[in-house]
């Protein structure tokens, strides 16, 4: 690092800043109404929702870290007090090196399906109204790409 | 709430998703080396980086709020955390309704302006290399409309 840094344009910077403050910005706003209407945070709200789109409703612990990006501690954490509320069950597996399941409830099934239409329509309101189908499509095809580099990279 | 949902098409929900992993997969990547080697969490980070930005190296905490999309109580409590490890420190204005104010410190920029160069370079190689100018700039635009529409809202 003896080069001089290569600083951000001020377009990179808004590209920069402005991913990290709309991410928060919609997932305080997003948050909000599932926090009060369903008492689900957004992150409950996420690790449901990728528990639930799988056949099985289960998913090693490693293997949803890395789905959602998140440290495993982060993950650990999380997915423990979610069961405590019963929201989701650990299923260790002491016979499998590639280590423990997580796998949605009955009682996590019934909630997100009860917060679903309304967190889709706060989604809609607060970010995809915003755009247009271009612009979305675009979105869509960038994030996929920077999560294919950062996964071959990793 | 009672015609059914109008839930997301399947580019929409690659957008939203790949929104929120992107977001989650950088803040861990670039978090790595500025916890490690400078001792930063990315959060410390960006209050520094806003706080370095104007100045007199000083804002409202409800500003500073607004500015990063954070809960105010998310705010103080990390702005609490930084002040115990010298980075800032918090003025209190009792003579003014509109609040205290966060102000950085001399340590606080050294500690931003020592893993400034790396932080930029980790940015880069992560994210921006990946996109193209015109990507870039896309996403710069649609970053700034939607949170210019989500103020309007609020």
């Amino acid at each position: 690092m003896s080069d001089s840094p290569r600083w951000l344009s001020a377009t990179e910077m808004r590209a920069w800043r402005g991913l990290l403050r709309m991410h928060d910005v919609l997932v305080h706003r997003t948050g909000r109404s599932l926090q009060s209407e369903f008492g689900l945070s957004g992150t409950d709200y996420t690790v449901l929702a990728e528990l639930t789109r799988v056949p099985d409703g289960r998913l090693r612990m490693v293997e949803l870290a890395r789905t959602l990006g998140w440290e495993k501690s982060r993950l650990s954490h999380h997915v423990a007090r979610m069961a405590k509320r019963g929201l989701v069950e650990r299923e260790e597996c002491t016979d499998d090196r590639r280590g423990a399941y997580v796998a949605v409830t009955w009682e996590g099934r019934e909630a997100i399906t009860a917060a679903a239409p309304r967190h889709v329509e706060d989604v809609r309101a607060l970010f995809l109204d915003h755009l247009t189908p271009g612009q979305i499509t675009l979105l869509a095809e960038m994030t996929d790409l920077v999560l294919e580099k950062l996964r071959t990279d990793d």
